[in-house]
């Protein structure tokens, strides 16, 4: 008995270390991939930043598209712990919406990650390959796009944002200026681009506070 | 002296090989870096779709990076072809940015490159990367948004489109609401994000036109 306790304890010991190889393993590829890409991103480089060998990276991941869709899974973690969720203690509708918005500059001005926005650096990387980690991404964009959409929803039933566009489509508007503001911010080295996108949404938003860009 | 001539045709008909060359590898990588990245992209795959030898591509463009600006180039020509051009035999201000915006989405809905946007394609893919082949990216950017500021202004100026967002602003919107479009369209295979975009862009130059989508 006392024998069997003690490999099962041996094997949670192995699994607990190969939980947390896997999981630092994800999280440095999320960084990377932020600037490399999913494709681009090698496990030398995640082996050499962790300092562990090859070998580990391999045994944690034995497929480049298991660790591609752990990685997917690893950036949404980070986005959620940085923008979502200190949104969602405050009171639903536009208080919601703004915080998102502005956690979401907040993030992107902060390099949490490298490369600013993990999912416009992986979007158009995977968007024309169908396949596991194209269904992850779009799996990712739906979510964020629903949360958007939610709040805006709640927002125009309470009065506090125009209701010209229907919710989906503030949402669809909301995200491409984000978006947009990720690409010119990161190409061309224009940090104003953040702050122009959230004004630009603040007035579609009936929130007029459009500076001087 | 006519046998100087006669190396002088030689060597004309050589240079003009190589060009016709130089620019069949620049619209085949055009193509293939839509869907596959200006990275991604392989001289093997040019070489075959062209019925060429890999070799003959090396020639062409002896570095890689030399074959990416090639290839940024040739679809800027693309797209001036399918979109610019068109737009600017209207006349200047709202028919003119009207044009740009739908042909545009003809471009994309129409599959003129098989990935849709190449810029949507390699912008994420090299915007964390400084050097000359981000350069021709960004200042193809540039253009695209100084042409579409252009006529946004124009149309303000002549009150053809609401003023409430000054034209680099506006122009800054309707170039994200397209780029989210193409994200839309390749990531979840969702075409209605194409006429989503054009009726958020109708409604935002004061043309109220959203569908029921």
């Amino acid at each position: 008995m006392r024998r069997d306790a003690n490999e099962g304890n041996a094997m949670d010991g192995r699994q607990q270390r190969g939980d947390r190889t896997r999981q630092a393993v994800a999280t440095r590829a999320a960084a990377l991939a932020s600037t490399d890409g999913l494709a681009g991103m090698t496990i030398g480089q995640i082996a050499t930043e962790l300092a562990i060998p090859k070998s580990s990276v391999q045994v944690a991941y034995p497929r480049k598209e298991d660790l591609q869709i752990a990685t997917v899974a690893a950036a949404t973690d980070i986005f959620i712990t940085a923008v979502v969720a200190p949104a969602l203690t405050l009171r639903k509708g536009l208080p919601r919406l703004l915080a998102l918005i502005d956690n979401w500059v907040d993030y992107i001005s902060n390099r949490v990650l490298p490369g600013g926005c993990f999912m416009g650096a992986t979007f158009a990387e995977f968007d024309s390959k169908p396949g596991p980690v194209r269904d992850a991404l779009a799996a990712t964009r739906t979510q964020w796009l629903g949360l958007i959409e939610r709040e805006a929803a709640v927002a125009q039933a309470a009065h506090e944002v125009p209701a010209e566009l229907r919710a989906p489509l503030l949402a669809f508007e909301i995200d491409a200026l984000l978006a947009a503001a990720n690409i010119a911010r990161n190409l061309h080295d224009d940090d104003n681009a953040l702050h122009i996108a959230r004004d630009i949404i603040h007035l579609r938003l009936g929130i007029d506070t459009v500076g001087d860009w």
